[in-house]
């Protein structure tokens, strides 16, 4: 029985971030995870979807280049060397992690764990014999797997989640993705960007339905120029084979409707992963699946807590990593650092979406008076230069105090910009404290300016 | 004789940005433009090279995609095609602030001004007969024009200044720059990704030598593996001609050493541009060249006002464009909204590097004891995936205090990140108020919550 301070369970962006930072303020941390370092983030999530799209960016706009004096052959992805390269930077990533873990002296156990007590955890290893840890604390941070749809022919090869979509190589001239939330989107563009003919078949009035509707309007043109077939309001029925291809039966507004493809994409969401995780009878309350807690990530067990997907919510990797941060700060009674009521959501599409607070319409149906601001950037230099279409930054701000709330944009770089509204949300600033700032020219950001006045 | 409230002369980033806002504030606004609306930056500075380095960035990019996966035929620029397009680009943008002057009431008057009175303007047009202005108040916007380097050989066919560069579509093999400060190294990064062999001669000690010492260290090290010769300490003696083509002579460690070139740019630094404006004895109090202004842009004559370029300074268009706000509003006798103190300075090199505030050898200068965090970002997953080189992040902080004082950044993106470090240090922020926002994932911005905690 070996004894520490904290067992952190998964060492996705929840668990390896409340790892590092448990190390780091004293505490004799162990780590126990399954597969590799980095969970779903690193390995089948954001970082292999982020590269991926880099290079399938990047040929779209290579062979776009044409008008802009840029001169190649024909354009194409050679996706057994983009998969090879994505392995690459999951590896890196994934062993930089173990490397901090050594660093900072986390002992790290690989297999599956099982909380067998208030204190107990033991962990199944591949080869090993079992292990068994004691801990103060014990951290649940084991994360989420894609969401299955209850529906005829989800298991017929080539009806895939993100999780087996992300490896692999085929050519798929024909893709139907059913979900039209930030994975199915992202895929979308993915695809279609590497020539496949995409169809988004989803079920709400919108795409991005979570998010401000200008989004999913503005996107949805984008990508029908681009190519892709959006369906909203399309409800899957069935997936079916015929000829050697699938066919999906969808039905919209009130037709029954068919969609051939060669590869089917499910994205309609994650649930958290916890099955066989407490052994009785040390199995906190749960509902659905979703492990519930208190405020400060306590589990119905006395020294167990939980974060991330585990816990459901937002379900994003930054979220997780705030959370496990949060969490280890509780354990040692001190306050928690970080602003978790206030996370941005991005999208990585061409151009990226990103968002942070409220929107105009969350604020409404709060009572909140709000002022609503928005520059649409076709007279941004940097956007019309780099020819980015449908670009806007919006801004809401209380109205009696000027205190901004909430920022919307959908441009290039807004992925790095959304930090600074989060900044300005969480210090309370007013839209005069951001306007009153002069930013570098030629730049997306010097929009703010606008923004501040309009 | 036409009566205004304010008469504007020139239309760059100071001029057109005052006349909009002083359009804006309820004044009668006049502008007098010799050349194209958007004066240097739009038609002969910041627009231009951006365009360019766009293209040349991503022919760069995708030469370089073999190993993410993209296959091209071999990529080159079309230089030809490339000034069509930034021609379009800035007459797109110049036709935008005609239609900006054209939607507030701003009247243009197109031909060369002169300053007659303290509240009397005459612009000569081209065709039509002169036309007498008269104003409360006249502001001088006249900007700046490439200094001249006093050596032989400079008006050699061959030697150019950024002026005539940007409107060249003839490809050179061999290009020496003189001047490594940021002008020069923007041309050095432009020419290099378009297959040129470039040598930069420097007469300070290291290139980009106004900015933070480790910018300079970095970049030169990046354009090094890039295939750019870069010399510092090296002095220019003269330019020659031999069997047509061109050669610096430079001294270097006190040897006489020669460069080839097919072209030479020279890149030391720009002068105000003020000759013939003033009508005798209408002349300000000025200092070579430069107009003498107070903290509120008030030249020593009643009435008349100048900003950006012209009075020397920082000579960057978003300066420029806030000197004129705040100008603006102190005629009108209100508060000067924008923080003129704190002004970003951006190179677009790749990766891009933005500054802000004090550097930690600054703080030293002015006695502040502070704290300086750094984050080489070679273990952030945005940097990894799109393989950007030597980045880093470094906070300057208040050691007493934890406020912000400045911020210095070499990454990918920089130039739309710096803002927030603006609005930080405005606005007193504390590294604790930057730390505890959670950013999304996975960006380069998230490693501002790296920074903060160095």
């Amino acid at each position: 029985m070996e004894r520490f301070d904290l067992v952190v369970i998964g060492a996705g962006p929840g668990g390896y971030v409340a790892a590092l930072e448990a190390a780091r303020l004293g505490m004799r941390v162990a780590v126990a995870e399954k597969d590799a370092l980095g969970g779903t983030c690193l390995n089948r999530g954001c970082i292999p979807t982020k590269t991926m799209l880099h290079t399938a960016q990047l040929a779209e706009e290579a062979a776009a280049g044409g008008e802009i004096g840029l001169c190649t052959g024909p354009v194409t992805v050679d996706l057994e060397k983009l998969q090879q390269y994505k392995n690459q930077v999951t590896s890196r990533l994934s062993e930089g992690i173990g490397q901090l873990f050594a660093k900072q002296k986390v002992t790290l156990f690989k297999g599956t764990a099982c909380v067998e007590g208030t204190k107990t955890v033991r962990v199944y290893g591949q080869e090993q014999p079992d292990t068994l840890l004691e801990a103060e604390h014990i951290l649940v941070a084991t994360g989420g797997c894609p969401a299955r749809l209850p529906v005829e022919g989800v298991d017929l090869p080539g009806v895939y989640t993100s999780d087996g979509m992300l490896f692999e190589s085929r050519r798929f001239e024909q893709m139907v993705i059913v979900g039209g939330g930030v994975i199915g989107m992202e895929f979308a563009s993915l695809y279609s960007a590497l020539g496949c003919k995409v169809t988004v078949l989803e079920a709400a009035g919108s795409i991005l339905a979570n998010l401000d509707r200008e989004f999913g309007q503005n996107l949805k043109m984008i990508l029908k120029k681009r190519g892709v077939d959006i369906h909203t309001g399309a409800q899957l029925s069935a997936i079916r084979q015929a000829d050697g291809k699938l066919c999906c039966v969808y039905e919209e507004k009130g037709a029954q409707k068919q969609a051939p493809a060669d590869a089917v994409l499910v994205a309609v969401g994650r649930r958290p992963e916890t099955a066989g995780l407490f052994a009785e009878p040390f199995t906190p309350a749960m509902e659905r699946g979703r492990i519930l807690v208190d405020e400060d990530y306590r589990t119905s067990l006395p020294g167990v807590w939980a974060i991330g997907d585990a816990i459901g919510g937002m379900q994003l990797a930054h979220l997780a990593s705030a959370q496990g941060v949060n969490a280890v700060h509780r354990m040692l009674g001190r306050p928690a650092p970080m602003r978790t009521d206030l996370i941005p959501s991005c999208v990585y599409t061409s151009p990226e979406i990103a968002s942070v607070g409220l929107t105009a319409d969350e604020a409404k149906q709060k009572g909140i008076a709000v002022t609503v601001h928005k520059y649409p950037m076709s007279a941004n230099g940097k956007t019309v230069l780099t020819r980015q279409e449908r670009s806007f930054m919006k801004l809401v701000a209380e109205e009696n105090t000027g205190r901004v709330l909430g920022a919307q944009l959908m441009c290039d770089r807004a992925t790095d910009m959304i930090g600074e509204f989060a900044t300005a949300i969480a210090n309370k600033l007013t839209v005069e404290q951001l306007g009153c700032v002069v930013r570098p020219h030629p730049t997306y950001n010097e929009a703010v300016w606008e923004l501040t006045r309009g």
